[in-house]
């Protein structure tokens, strides 16, 4: 168990493969209320809130725990218990937050439509429309159950103008997608820090409008998870309330650190795009077929329909790309079998081209037939 | 930031010093829905529930985020909605028990005593016996305010016999202090990665009775921090419901490794006995006096009395025994002015001779003068 060589690379949607100048990060012990770990709580809050262009309106609010954690935690702080919240859903991340609002006793109406369509604007107008009670609406930014890109500036000028305040799940697109609040109107931005920043897992955070949150204490359900009570203590001592995860947090800033080298979010955009594209190109000169069309495909992870031939079989699948260095990741689609290969992570195009290699290589071992193959 | 090198001994209460070994095994990334991944959850939470001496009755529910967040999940999933608790407070954490309860909105009346006092068995009798709505009782093992060691043996036997459950924050004490569950009858039990195990910070656990967990299904007023619904899934898929922080179990599970290596808990409690002897050996040859008498001090974290000298400054301390690589903890007492030196994590005897000198000596430099100085 000691130091074992990194065995494989991980397709899936986080946690993801990271650079080993990322994990050499967490090579030292840092205490929690010293000077120079608030000093990188600091630069870490600072450099996440640069990422998404903050024009100086929102504050960023680190949280320990995953993802979901943020998600529960911006979802208990910012929408008061006589608030009502509007659920935009087309997949599972949709569908936890309609959880997490039966969980907490939060008010809700969800706009659901099918996981191959992207959320509609004219939609969520008619919904706020219609329900004069609605305070906030959460969005899905990119929907993981499909690799699902929602139409996030759209959504939020339907919101804007209907004078409401817009919640978005951004954990896997933080970082590759574009979103900026200097052209956006968000209350609020969650994400994690195992996903396209390419940290590894174990604490979340949300960028949240100071003034918003500022109004917001008392609304929380949990002590852990108050967002507000969170950022009052960060405010006035640089210190988080509760031991942080301070390993993870020193890789993520080292993350970041090669996250600005590379040239931000634009160049990480890039770099995931022409994963996609390569794995795209590859699976599809072989046949396979994908549950999205190009239009609605964000870079992150994408959905394949499994073949359709008695020879395939996940696991199968799965256990053998697994043996020769590639993790997959399941399906999620409820209507369809399907399983999913992740862009994301330290990789570049010539290991999604490899790891397209070992796909096709392994599904014809297994003797699944329904492939095109070409000419030779 | 690369790869920096250990600039310093932690002595605080956590995040601790950890041991390179433990820190290496977190050079490897793993896919959270693995099948090695699920066989090392496994043997982590075995090997917690062995700390414990389980009898075969307690589960092992892991959490992501600190101890905190394991404390309000274990409150809010064992204790119904409907429950009252009583909990036992000599310190902050047992009055950050009593906020969890305020803000989640469980009945529960506090049996206070001061800091430097022991809770009684006897007035936990008379409070349960007063008072037939409560349901449950929280004791904090080792309160870390001063160093305490409450007497668990002798609550638990109250509670037992009164047909309480007891719901034990064992945060600073697990794997340190002796608490074997074929002995001891505890409803759960509380700790968290980056204390006296000598991981790093990230992740809590709850070790509890199976039976009664299975019975707590719908009391949670969160998702994300609900141990029934946690556990049903782990012992379902083996899968954490939410992305774990792997590398933070990683080092977990090889701290674990380790510590079975050492001897276990009687080893480790051995140890921290010898660092804490030598600290208070030396110290205490000086002048420098306890807030404890022996037979309440736990070898976890002591509290000193802050030199009765206008020389002295805590600030000064800290900043001059950090530059020479010690990192001191504040104290948290709200009577007297009090810094506190852990005995906890990667150290031993002669780190903490070291360190006393490196105390003394810049107690010294800033001109305190009420030290007894040896004869020289």
């Amino acid at each position: 168990m000691t130091a074992p060589a990194q065995p494989s690379f991980l397709l899936t949607p986080g946690p993801l493969t990271t650079s080993a100048r990322t994990r050499a990060a967490m090579q030292r012990d840092w205490g929690s209320r010293e000077d120079d770990f608030i000093a990188l709580t600091a630069s870490l809050c600072e450099k996440l809130l640069e990422v998404v262009r903050n024009p100086g309106t929102h504050v960023c609010v680190p949280l320990q725990g995953s993802g979901t954690f943020a998600v529960e935690a911006a979802i208990g702080t910012l929408v008061p218990r006589d608030g009502k919240l509007l659920v935009l859903v087309n997949g599972a991340y949709g569908k936890r937050i309609v959880k997490i609002c039966q969980m907490l006793g939060r008010a809700y109406v969800e706009l659901v439509c099918a996981e191959d369509t992207p959320v509609d604007p004219q939609a969520v107008a008619a919904a706020l429309a219609a329900d004069p009670a609605i305070t906030h609406v959460a969005a899905i930014h990119c929907e993981t159950t499909t690799g699902l890109w929602n139409p996030l500036e759209a959504v939020a000028e339907v919101v804007q103008q209907a004078g409401r305040k817009l919640i978005v799940d951004a954990m896997s697109s933080f970082g590759a997608l574009p979103l900026h609040l200097d052209e956006i109107a968000c209350e609020a931005v969650i994400a994690a820090s195992g996903k396209c920043l390419e940290g590894v897992p174990g604490m979340g955070f949300v960028l949240i409008d100071e003034r918003d949150l500022l109004a917001c204490a008392g609304n929380s359900h949990s002590l852990a998870l108050d967002l507000a009570d969170q950022y009052v203590n960060l405010r006035k001592t640089g210190q988080w309330r509760f031991t942080p995860p301070t390993h993870v947090l020193a890789a993520l800033h080292e993350a970041l650190v090669q996250f600005e080298e590379e040239g931000g979010q634009p160049a990480r955009y890039a770099r995931y795009a022409e994963n996609c594209r390569t794995l795209i190109a590859a699976m599809g000169a072989h046949g396979l077929k994908r549950v999205l069309p190009d239009a609605l495909q964000a870079p992150i992870i994408i959905t394949f329909l499994a073949p359709e031939d008695p020879a395939y079989d996940f696991k199968t699948l799965y256990d053998k790309a697994k043996d020769k260095g590639y993790v997959l990741y399941p399906g999620k689609l409820t209507q369809v079998e399907t399983f999913r290969v992740g862009c994301i992570g330290d990789l570049r195009a010539d290991d999604l081209a490899r790891a397209s290699e070992v796909l096709l290589d392994t599904l014809r071992e297994m003797g699944v037939k329904m492939l095109v193959e070409s000419e030779a």
